[in-house]
């Protein structure tokens, strides 16, 4: 049977724009769905680069205005991968013109801003959602679904963090196309809203809503020299950022993020202690759930290492055999395939713009309790 | 600059079907080649079924009998992913047509088999090679730089094994499409052929030819139902095989593989003691590698758990980021990188059939003395 | 040579005993020192059952009054096992008396009657000691040493938590012999008196003061029965405690402790990041320091898993040979070792009073935070 | 109640002198037994050594000569903790003399010294006992237990190995006391009889007899200065020895050991994999048993990592918390407190001298059949 296809408008071609396009072209091949991806339009200002990569990956035509790319008739679905001061602007216009949208995350420079997105999206009514992408890594999705069958019990603790190592260097510079993350006026924050806004929502997607936070930020290199004036500027952005929190359920929480914790590339890690089990996941074996369950006869009790690369786990079935383990890129291929699925069922699929709001809410409550030193209540969506 | 078109015609779209097919799509993405992979024909004798691979995976065209295939004009390169037992016709079938080959492993059902199938295709001087995938996980491919740099000096033990537990099951029957690597005349042998074989060829690789060897083989359950005759056939395969080896570098060896261990999916492991350092891998994490040395300050010596995911690592520039793994189909795409690369250099990628008749010798060796009860030699390619 | 005696009396035969006695008994075997450990009386108020404590362990004598052990000529050193709202008044006699004192942790109910502690220990000039055993595990020792020489460069971040679950159960009671860490009265606190204690300690340690904390404290049950008054009572002690802390060299750092962590029976841990290198140790696994060293080559960096057994370790040489490791009640060994080393050099072992009571401040402050809502500056020794 | 004294006379005050005589003192303190080890004298060739010796640990007397110690009346248990070669003389004599006997392991330099010690013991009557202390190390005691149990079901595999790397320097010499192993006049074999008896004595306890073997020795230094002739000599012992086993039972077993494994200091590993249920255990991390369950729910099925430090786990209620790991020498203590219980019950402790008779057979067989090049069978006790 004939699948409808999807036309897509990419704007960004960044490291995010190559694990979409990587995902879009994958889909089809190992997942069953009534849809298909086409690569209809890559936007971005640099028209040289914006055409290598169009041919390097089958991208049917390219745009170096943004605005044009979200009026064309022929684009059903504008993904938006450009730094985070663009989002909003970019969103908004794209629902405007109706089409579908991915969001890269975090949602917004914002909460207000994410507002007036959610606000968008819901009044052009199309389909949205926002690529925090490690809810779909199988690991992660199954520790979703087992805490939702009630294994754990009565949750107590939720621990995670976010470490990195790669900004230590003073030498290294901010702003540009490479290093805007760390460039205030393009990210917004630094670790906040780049790291721990991963860790926010797989932890809201679990554990339920967080109540009130306490924060503390700092920026160990004040100054770093700016790629575009060419001049030592002051650094905006929180280089690590920890907090305390109450989750509505009772439960008792500790998030942390940096990017000056040697030895650690990308290791996002997340613990979950209930009444009777807990659960333990680490980014840097990412196909690998840690299990503990205090049900088990006392004398064999211990945590379990389980390779979740078998057929009845989350996802796995697409993919190879047992033992045989898939990395990074696949979270995507399956958030493609469920944003795919939800339109196909009417059941969106999730985080959408207005899950991603919650999120938001969150990193602004930690951002103004690093400010106050107190206790900062979260705020709501609506 | 426009690429060179390489033809595909895949023979086979079972599990490696698949996995060949998303290497040949992948690789021009996330590698800089003068080539570009063309998916002109898929063969298989279900046409319904090979009809649905071909639209699924975007091959041009399809055909049922593998002798047109291989006859095509408009083929450049063959790909026989099809039971051991008619690799052997088929290679040499479609090196007298001109072809390029690449071939599942293991080459052949013996010695006897791999040695025409060699004759064939360098009389016929079509470059060829065999999916030993595993040389290029980056891990692996590490693993031989840093012992070819001399960081182990002189090697003193070598030690692989390959476990899984899939067939434990005493009612899994043997033949058929999904099993034809349990029935000894599709599969010539059992984990010998299939598990073991991988292990050699990277032993053979990293730490050079094996002089001799002692083995045992077990097959534990005796008789299973065949698929096709639908009756309770004689096993005729090695459930399990153990050997002893002597390198030529006068380093001592065990191996050992079957499909009998409990947890083990498909734990393919490793390890080399040299006189200053040693490595380890382990195919359930295969993006880390092991590495102790000695040459360490005493102090702080200990192994080194390498998490192979930075740029200046095998392979991991063209991926994602530190920290981000990738996992098993990348084996795949980059030997279709190295490949290609090697028409570019006149290098041929390794290993080609030549190489991989070293291994089918061991294998032979192996079999022979599981037989025999005694140290067999092994036997050279010419 | 003749040894000069150590006459020491015991107060308290319960797990600490234990492990002190076992460590009086073992260290001359194993360390050579000009001292001997006596073990004159052990004191307890159950006479029974301290006389078939003293007859296991070879006391010579009992007491059912801890003011008449104090008072007696015949003992040199008197050991504080008796749960903490005991230790003052112990210690401050102890201390008229002229004795050493070596005093289980915490130093005391608090800051305050630490202060006094400090000032009779130090008014009567006698040596004295607190048991934060973990500061001589050899693996927490060698990243003492490692900090100390430089290794990590600038520190970044500090993190330690101390997890265990055996208090889930809400039928367990609070009080009397076995329980009274879960009775407010004798404790003074839960899991921060407790567990966080050692962290503190470990951690001013070996990265110096910190300034301030932010806390937040749990009491999942709320209500236990009491053991000695048979009836359902309030709960006062904390359950959980965590909070963010900045170090007065600029580092950041979270702490955490809870009884309920399914999973964890005494994982006790903490992870240094410095601009260089980082460590990590756990107590599941007390013999392994892991450290990671960013001046590696980059190709073969990863984290190093040292296995401490080697003579060159801290206090291995004492011990067996490489490989084979120690367990926590080296600890306590090496503390008295180090006890006696310090009266025979002059130079005192570490923690003091005066060392321990700086953890006490940290303690306070954080409970303090935990009422407030508000960061708290953590008070001064003098 | 009284204790009754079984008066110790220790043979030898090297490594293992220290280990036996720390058990001695410390099993009254941790396990309830009707009898009390008393320290009545220490024998060795150095008489101020030995002095010194018996002083640090207690024993209230010395000898020079053992033949005056085995014949002294004051003594019911001779320890025998001297070069392999001195052990079947020493044992005969003791046994004539109504001593019970603990031997250190290998029982003999062979099967045939064996065998007369076994008649010797046997016919005099006397408890006696081999040092296989890994028996008693928890993990591996809860390994036995689980296997009994028959939790794993039919055994199809068995893997062993125990590998260090302290001699790859050339320049260390051989003979003396220090170094007695590495000279075949004293210790008989290499690492056969040093390591590999340790993992065939496991081996056998938990899955009873091995059938028949095939092995491979190898002597990577071929000449060692000798301590006691000052001359460069032919090295006799094996540095490497790897054999294939098949057991009784139908399982198929691989050993292996060596001095020239980098980065393992005394790794001895076993893994036994069933038809349910496998097992993993590491000298490395003692305190560890790691147990995968097949009957677990597929979703969640992973290796358990068991911290063996909980009351009802093998020996641990006799020790600390759990969570709290004891380490190498309380198998030593656990050796001992069996023992005495033996004598006791009635029911002796294994392994007898009778037991380590089937393991010097094993290891007769494997230098055989290392030297035949073929497949040995096992010689029987009787």
């Amino acid at each position: 049977m004939a699948k409808k296809p999807i036309r897509i408008g990419l704007i960004g071609y960044g490291f995010m724009g190559r694990a979409h396009s990587n995902a879009y072209l994958k889909v089809g091949h190992f997942f069953d769905l009534p849809y298909e991806c086409v690569l209809q339009a890559v936007c971005a200002r640099d028209e040289a680069k914006v055409r290598d990569f169009a041919q390097r990956w089958g991208y049917a035509s390219v745009e170096t205005d943004w605005r044009k790319l979200v009026q064309r008739d022929d684009i059903d679905l504008v993904d938006i991968c450009v730094p985070n001061h663009l989002h909003a602007e970019i969103a908004i216009a794209a629902a405007r013109a109706g089409k579908m949208i991915l969001c890269e995350k975090p949602l917004a420079m914002n909460a207000a801003e994410g507002r007036k997105m959610v606000a968008a999206v819901e009044k052009a009514g199309v389909p949205n959602m926002v690529w925090y992408n490690y809810r779909r890594v199988p690991a992660v999705t199954l520790a979703k679904q087992l805490v939702d069958e009630g294994r754990l019990g009565r949750i107590f603790h939720y621990r995670a963090k976010f470490l990195q190592d790669w900004t230590i260097n003073p030498d290294l510079p901010q702003g540009g196309t490479a290093l805007w993350r760390l460039d205030v006026k393009a990210a917004g924050s630094g670790v906040t809203g780049d790291l721990l806004a991963h860790c926010i929502d797989t932890a809201l997607w679990i554990n339920g809503r967080i109540a009130k936070v306490c924060a503390m930020t700092e920026t160990f290199i004040k100054e770093r020299k700016h790629v575009e004036t060419g001049k030592v500027e002051k650094v905006g952005i929180d280089d690590a950022c920890a907090f305390l929190a109450r989750f509505e359920n009772g439960s008792l929480a500790t998030f942390e993020s940096t990017r000056y914790a040697r030895g650690h590339k990308a290791l996002y890690t997340f613990e979950i202690n209930g009444e009777h089990a807990s659960l333990f996941w680490d980014l840097h074996d990412l196909h690998r759930l840690q299990y503990f369950d205090h049900r088990d006869p006392s004398v064999v009790r211990g945590w379990r290492s389980i390779h979740v690369s078998d057929a009845d786990q989350p996802y796995m079935k697409h993919w190879w055999v047992p033992g045989l383990q898939i990395g990074y890129e696949h979270s995507f291929v399956h958030q493609v395939a469920d944003f795919l699925k939800g339109l196909e069922t009417g059941q969106p699929a999730r985080p959408t713009f207005r899950d991603a709001l919650e999120t938001q809410l969150v990193c602004d409550a930690v951002l103004k309790s690093a400010r106050t030193g107190r206790w900062e209540k979260v705020g709501t969506v609506s």
